[in-house]
């Protein structure tokens, strides 16, 4: 009988009617021949209350550690009140708390990563005919302390389960329908995947397509983990994340993702001779922010030149602030900060074997006049940023280039 | 250096405010050279809305195992956010589950008793120079499952705690200010006593003077701890609950309690021959219906006698309900039941060595004209049923009667 990891996230369970609503579907799967292992988050909203309790009380630089032991209350709720109404139903279940399961974390409270998950009590569970309720988002430190994975993290939880138990499949319950070529609210034509590879969704993901958190796509990929996002709430199947094997017919490009999570910075007139890059990113690094695309024009007067890269948009002001104090010292004669500006990526394993992709991407916004600020590339992505303006238009006219508009 | 355990309830930490403010009182209670360990309730409110939960979805009869997971999750919030509180504050603090300290219960969901704290744990954190904050109410059973010790839970991990500990005192922090000749609400000459046996708290607690719960009363006496109850909002002494031996000037009566709790229920005209008592009480027994005061009038005819006893006055429809059904068998010609009495009782352990206590109870009643309805008496403690009209009446005549009015 096939195992099935399901993973029900926040909206799924905000309430008492769609616990309930979740319970019935869990039956149903049970009814179908599949045995289950469910691992759920908090009720929506929970999270973010006991947040900012905490922030509000133990102020910006607290205790990460006392931090994890507050907010893992909002999982402890769920997955007792999912149990009890899978019993209702007559689906005999078992809640587990990170720490009972054991899942395994390393020690990074507020950010933890998964070691292992002992699969050994939840096994046993399964085969006494129970549905084990796995708390998602928490573990257990080697000190024995409750640890959190941070945002998004149990999607980590429910695919580091699916792979400790073996499970055919993990499916992620969500609000929305599955991935889509491109974000439906600005591409009307933008249709659901049936198949994403485990590469393309990662770069999906960290691009701000949220639907999966990175981290978990990558711990699929892994352990090779055949991952489905679906709806919670329309019986319907969803788009399945596997290896690039299982995808027959594969498309250059599978879809469109886009951030307004950028802003970009110039340095103009820095020194060019060695070293200067690393005096600029070295203390970025060091504060921890994040660099993304880095461009610099070749030099004119073989003394001087332009740097231009991407951080963060809540990064920008403490970014320049930086710059400022380090000017003299770059020898840099003006810093440019802009805030309005979008980063666009196509995304498919195809670009890999096929040319011409760029080029259809630079000839596609050129047509409309949108410039390009600058240009990053990976094997299966390419990257541009662009005047925020003219988001909807790029989406839509690469939508269509690329021949993924809807039938 | 004295170590004492400090316990506050739901209302001291209802918000965070009140979270802050109990956090500056131990900051202050260290610096008067006390060291501290702490264990806390859950906000007020919330232990009630997620019982409520836990009923909605899992109706009556459900899984007091996976209750006791939902309901556990309140104390997790506040242990974490009190030690963040005293971190903020520069008071080294940190958290303590059930399941780590840990506090070892029986497997008894919902109401489990407490077989053992493992100090080790606790005391290297006190020994370290920090405030250990555990969470009250909750346990770890043998199972390794998650389990809670039932309304007022906490008073008695707290007595655990000192207990464990041998600490010099544990100071259960609350909404009044100590214990009280009588209630202040009804009797406005009700004074706070500095002390109290025990044994008289005993009797109080189970006479609605709900101030501590019984439980932890008697796990006091059991290890000897000295037990202070005072307000978490004003800085003045409150009540301590010690041993007999550390109480000088010991007042006859101590005081006067009533509850209003109480249901009345007269078989009149029942056959009088061994065993009747059986028949009637042992079915009550075995529906967990509570039988307190017992009086058998003496057979006017020698083949009938009359029976009065009392039962909480949720469970008198259902008493009732039963005899009817043994009406027959027991030949008894009517059942007469009456929800409006209430049970007045004095206390004190000064009574075990002087006679007259009883009489000053009878003759200051029937002074007022109020019938007495039922007796009944231990060693420290009258009990009295009466007509509930007359509570404040004969509450404020006992309480001038026995020498306790505030001078």
């Amino acid at each position: 009988m096939a195992l099935v990891v399901q993973k029900f996230g926040g909206t799924s369970i905000a309430d008492l009617e769609r616990i309930r609503t979740v319970a019935g579907r869990v039956k149903r799967s049970r009814e179908a021949g599949e045995r289950i292992a469910l691992v759920v988050s908090a009720m929506a909203g929970t999270t973010n209350q006991l947040v900012s309790w905490v922030s509000e009380i133990g102020g910006p630089h607290h205790d990460r550690a006392e931090y994890d032991v507050v907010v893992a209350s909002g999982e402890q709720v769920t997955i007792g009140l999912l149990a009890l109404a899978l019993q209702k139903i007559g689906v005999p279940a078992r809640s587990f708390l990170g720490w009972q399961a054991p899942v395994e974390t390393d020690g990074g409270h507020g950010r933890a990563r998964v070691r292992a998950i002992e699969p050994a009590s939840l096994r046993a569970c399964i085969e006494g005919g129970q549905v084990p309720v796995l708390a998602g988002f928490q573990g257990i430190s080697p000190a024995g302390r409750v640890t959190t994975l941070g945002r998004g993290g149990s999607d980590t939880s429910a695919v580091a389960l699916a792979a400790a138990l073996g499970a055919g499949r993990c499916d992620i319950f969500t609000d929305v329908e599955g991935v889509f070529t491109s974000d439906p609210r600005i591409v009307a034509k933008a249709h659901k995947l049936d198949r994403v590879t485990y590469e393309e969704m990662l770069e999906m993901a960290s691009l701000g397509a949220k639907v999966l958190e990175t981290r978990s796509v990558a711990l699929a990929m892994q352990h090779g983990v055949r991952v489905q996002v679906l709806s919670s709430f329309a019986d319907i199947p969803g788009t399945l994340v596997v290896d690039e094997s299982e995808i027959v017919e594969q498309q250059i490009v599978s879809g469109i993702a886009y951030s307004r999570d950028e802003a970009k910075i110039t340095l103009v007139g820095v020194a060019d001779r060695p070293g200067v890059a690393a005096t600029i990113f070295g203390p970025l690094a060091d504060a921890s922010i994040n660099v993304d695309m880095i461009v610099q024009s070749v030099s004119a007067d073989g003394e001087t030149t332009d740097l231009t890269f991407t951080v963060g948009r809540s990064d920008l002001a403490r970014t320049t602030g930086m710059l400022e104090d380090m000017r003299e010292q770059l020898g840099c004669k003006r810093i440019d900060a802009d805030g309005e500006v979008v980063k666009v990526s196509v995304i498919g394993v195809g670009m890999r074997s096929h040319a011409g992709t760029a080029h259809t991407m630079f000839r596609t916004l050129a047509e409309r006049g949108i410039n390009i600020q600058a240009i990053s590339t990976s094997e299966i992505k390419i990257s541009i940023l662009i005047d925020e303006a003219y988001t909807e238009l790029a989406l839509r006219a690469l939508h269509t280039a690329y021949g993924l508009d809807a039938a």
